[in-house]
């Protein structure tokens, strides 16, 4: 169960949004996840980002999303009921991600059905959403997921 | 500029895919990830994952994703003009990616305009496919990126 008394696919009712915590990131961690998996010069190379089109070294995109998801994990996606996810539509990073930046993630519920041909579960849509400190959104996405219903439900 | 010549927006023509290599992953990078960013237990306990709904350990497909964007980087985005993405559409997981997969990884030109604000720009929109060892598609998205035109031109 998560720390919102979220357990199965039954527990999520469309329109509710659920706090999913804050998480920082450090220039140390944005580069060492770029060396590995997207290394071009504005999340790698500090001098050459100072230069470019952002004025300074950003998180790779990628490294933005996969933050977020621990904070999915840890608030918002029940170990109990998660059925893994097809995918996600509209991912987009509106605003830079800095070295120091602080995200604040947020899950609301767009739509939760049933599924028709496997009625142990139900197909979740979800509107995900980070900040940073200064409340500008950092990452937005549409993220779709399986969950089993309630045992006995 | 990339093995394939790729230099600038402007050697980019709709229609055209790139091979953008392969990559294997094995099951200490599956754990290793999915410890840090998205640890359910199909993604960091073989033994849950055993019985779970793919009857075995399954890499999250945050990492697929980020495998996919190394290749990109490496083969697909030339250093001298990309200048970073807005985000993705549609990005599916249609089959899991198991320990010891090698993914081979394609991208496909779809669109490309010149950006009417910006004039230094192009917008880029890409099919993005990995497929695995058995030919089965393990990943697809479109990615947007905007790249430089070629100075001069």
């Amino acid at each position: 169960m998560t720390d919102h008394g979220l357990s199965y696919f039954d527990d999520y009712r469309p329109g509710t949004t659920y706090d999913c915590g804050s998480v920082s990131v450090s220039e140390a961690e944005i580069l060492a996840f770029a060396k590995q998996f997207d290394p071009q010069p504005i999340h790698v190379d500090p001098e050459a980002a100072a230069g470019g089109p952002f004025g300074g070294l950003v998180a790779s995109g990628w490294h933005t999303a996969v933050l977020v998801m621990r904070q999915l994990v840890d608030h918002y996606l029940p170990e109990e009921a998660s059925l893994g996810s097809p995918g996600l539509d509209e991912m987009r990073w509106p605003a830079p991600v800095r070295p120091g930046d602080t995200l604040r993630v947020r899950a609301s519920v767009l739509e939760a059905r049933r599924s028709l041909s496997k009625p142990d579960r139900g197909i979740m849509k979800t509107m995900i959403e980070a900040e940073n400190q200064d409340g500008r959104t950092v990452m937005r996405a549409t993220a779709i997921n399986f969950l089993r219903v309630r045992p006995g439900a």
